[in-house]
């Protein structure tokens, strides 16, 4: 991370300079944009989105889909992602840490890491630092801890996503957490992601986090005495959000981590591993409703994270980036709960259609609605297209774990999550879809990377180009 | 089959009476587009693309894409399937019949259906029949045989796909072959699907089907003696297709059914099922290369029947329809050979950009390019995401088939077949991509119901709306 920074540190500073020349003036100026919001929907590919429009909306599509079907631009993008070892070799899968730096740093970087070139490790700027600096107040919103990869990629430099609070700057051995040694403040690095987010002058933060937030340093504080002496407003619940305390900058952290999803099976169904009777049929599990989720507790919805961050950062008519992730697609994704699933892509739905309400009266925002990487849950038949064959040749079924679906517009609906019989389900290669509305989304057709939503951000929004890496 | 038979008859004579007034006038007349160049690449999903694209042309798109991933227009399409037996209920998984249904004739019906509707067993009029009462040129082709689900969609009218020459309409039981008696001649129905091929006009149909074109009916001819009474033309393979015998109509067979793939994986390697070792390691299959398939024989490629059906049906000028289908992306995928999906979705590939060079000195030319359904293959991650858990978790790796692909862009892609444990893949339910070049191609976008693009050719080509089933 810092053979770089100076470089870095000047060109951030040089933007800020010049911020009031890359203002929109009435009628002109480089910007075509004035605010710009950009959803991620974790995990979300086409399979997905099917997956929950089918549960929400039926399969008849039309007025009755995704706010975001409706929008006047389209497109599908590659995810890249490189090998950390040689930098170069094409790996074909990614995670939210690679996604989320392609599309916030313009930069194909490995797994894991967080706006951070792979191998070289240098910082590379992202279109929040540049919108940040040309003036612009700036939020993250996110259904994960504020330090998950998918926020921190906007905001944070540094090698291994899992660094989120001091204490895990060292790692643990045998697990994903390499740690993140040359990034310690006593190496002069930057510090793990909540310091950094704690120094980062991001106007709203919204999310989970209080647990590395907490996270003393080796010096005795912690990101949250860092981020409350920065002049931090703190909100800890739904109320202290809602009831008017909230005030710029601020920082609302609803629970530990990752925060609790919406929805879940009722009677804590699962995906189960088909069993097969003694008759040789394939038994399914029986199938399963979706409710609200008893656990979800006096948290804000990501609704409502959303509407207080447009509320707060489009104040007074100012120009804002605002980055609003539904994190937990991909999290219940992993752990095979399709009602999560399902829930977490109605609260991105719901939470885009608040962007397209604001932009009715502010015309001039680009809501952007992208993904990270795909994902394993499948609607498979049920029963399988070659069970009138299971006499000759033995029973059909998915090898994976299964969840049956009662459809609330009618039948059931089969998912198969069969992409790891072990701890959780992986991410898979697959092209994710981008939607646009709004000036600038024209850049959003045919086939692009995913890295090139960065520069459609920075056309978007009138922001210079950063210095290469 | 048989209930609105006369109905549709009236309005097929109504139409062909109407043609020359539906001509298109030069500078005028209903239609949009002179000829329409349809393109459906069976079981093709986002996944599936990526699959392709990653090994044919590296993970970075632009340019070097596919040469419908330029298309102007591309858009989403919801695959919707009813039940058979309350003819309402959705079904979230379809199949090439029900797929070919609702893209041939613009109507959701249930699997296995070809251009009848479910429970009611109404004939429906297809695209090609509405193309050929207005005085256009038609044409089918296909890798499969020819009286497969996606073509038999766009010509033949019969309850159930698997009755594709005279001696399959008994049915076999205790399989997917259970009969279709009421479309007997000899009970008053139109016959089998290469029956009702043999008496269809079409004047271009090119794929296999040597096997359902040489069953005896009843009173001891075939189809193939049908066809010839006919007037058809007769080419078996390459040679004669390309040589010059070829002459309209043309009924050229190549095989006796699904004709051999272009593409397979070097020494017969397949995908496998996933071992462990004695030291608690998940062992991946060896990387497969893909080569030519030294069985593809003396047949012509799907590029060449592409080729000689456009030189054919647009000889002096005249207006057609054409339907290719690249359908063993479908089977290679069922049959988990990965190579072999690559290879058919590189024909597609091929044929499209055939087509493409054709609509520039043809401009008036709309090509589409659709699917019928999702597929199974995922790509995922090589080793697992969570193999660093391993050690405490055991084992982390899909719990289904494995292909390990070689690839010639650097790096190793793994693809997973998890759908099935038995004997073959599943479809599966996801939404399909659709791509449109051409006049009226502006209507591919957002997210569109299948069933939409028999409108959307049908508007482009200046037809008249079929009476309602």
């Amino acid at each position: 991370m810092r053979s770089d920074r100076c470089k870095f540190l000047v060109f951030l500073l040089a933007m800020a300079l010049a911020a009031p020349a890359l203002a929109v003036e009435e009628g002109g100026g480089t910007a075509r944009a004035r605010s710009l919001i950009l959803f991620i929907g974790d995990g979300v590919d086409d399979h997905q989105l099917t997956i929950a429009r089918n549960y929400l909306y039926g399969n008849v599509p039309g007025a009755a889909g995704f706010s975001f079907d409706r929008f006047e631009a389209r497109g599908a993008a590659v995810v890249q992602t490189i090998s950390e070892e040689d930098g170069s070799t094409p790996v074909y899968v990614g995670d939210s840490a690679s996604g989320g730096t392609a599309i916030a740093a313009g930069v194909v970087t490995s797994r894991g890491r967080i706006a951070t070139t792979a191998k070289t490790d240098r910082d590379v700027p992202t279109i929040l630092e540049l919108a940040r600096a040309a003036g612009l107040r700036t939020g993250l919103v996110a259904t994960s801890s504020i330090t998950d990869a998918t926020p921190a990629s906007f905001v944070a430099h540094i090698n291994l996503r899992y660094c989120e609070g001091p204490g895990e700057m060292q790692g643990v051995p045998g697990s994903f957490r390499a740690g993140c040694p040359r990034d310690e403040i006593a190496a002069g690095g930057p510090g793990s992601i909540a310091e950094q987010i704690a120094a980062s002058g991001v106007d709203v933060l919204l999310g989970g986090g209080t647990e590395p937030f907490s996270q003393p340093t080796a010096a005795g504080v912690t990101p949250l005495d860092q981020a409350q002496k920065a002049g931090y407003t703190l909100v800890r619940n739904r109320e202290e959000l809602l009831g008017g305390e909230a005030a710029l900058p601020l920082l609302g952290l609803f629970g530990p981590g990752t925060l609790p999803v919406e929805w879940a099976a009722a009677d804590g169904a699962r995906a189960e591993t088909m069993r097969v009777a003694e008759n040789g049929e394939a038994v399914y599990p029986a199938p399963q409703t979706c409710v609200p989720n008893p656990r979800f507790g006096e948290r804000p919805t990501l609704e409502e994270m959303t509407r207080k961050a447009i509320d707060l950062l489009g104040a007074g008519g100012a120009r804002f980036f605002l980055m609003v992730e539904s994190a937990s697609i991909d999290k219940q994704a992993h752990a095979r709960q399709v009602c999560g699933q399902i829930g977490e892509t109605r609260a991105l739905d719901r939470s885009v259609q608040l962007a397209l309400d604001y932009a009715r009266t502010h015309p001039e925002t680009l809501i952007l609605v992208a993904s990270d990487h795909g994902h394993a849950a499948q609607i498979v038949p049920i029963p399988s297209l070659f069970a009138p064959l299971a006499r000759r040749l033995g029973p059909q079924y998915p090898p994976g774990r299964v969840a049956v679906v009662q459809m609330p517009h009618g039948g059931v609906m089969a998912v198969s999550y069969g992409s790891n019989q072990g701890y959780a389900e992986e991410h898979t290669g697959t092209q994710i879809p981008v939607f646009a509305q709004g000036p600038g989304s024209e850049a959003v057709t045919g086939l692009i990377r995913q890295a090139d939503l960065f520069a459609v951000m920075r056309s978007a929004l009138g922001l210079e180009a950063p210095p290469s890496p």
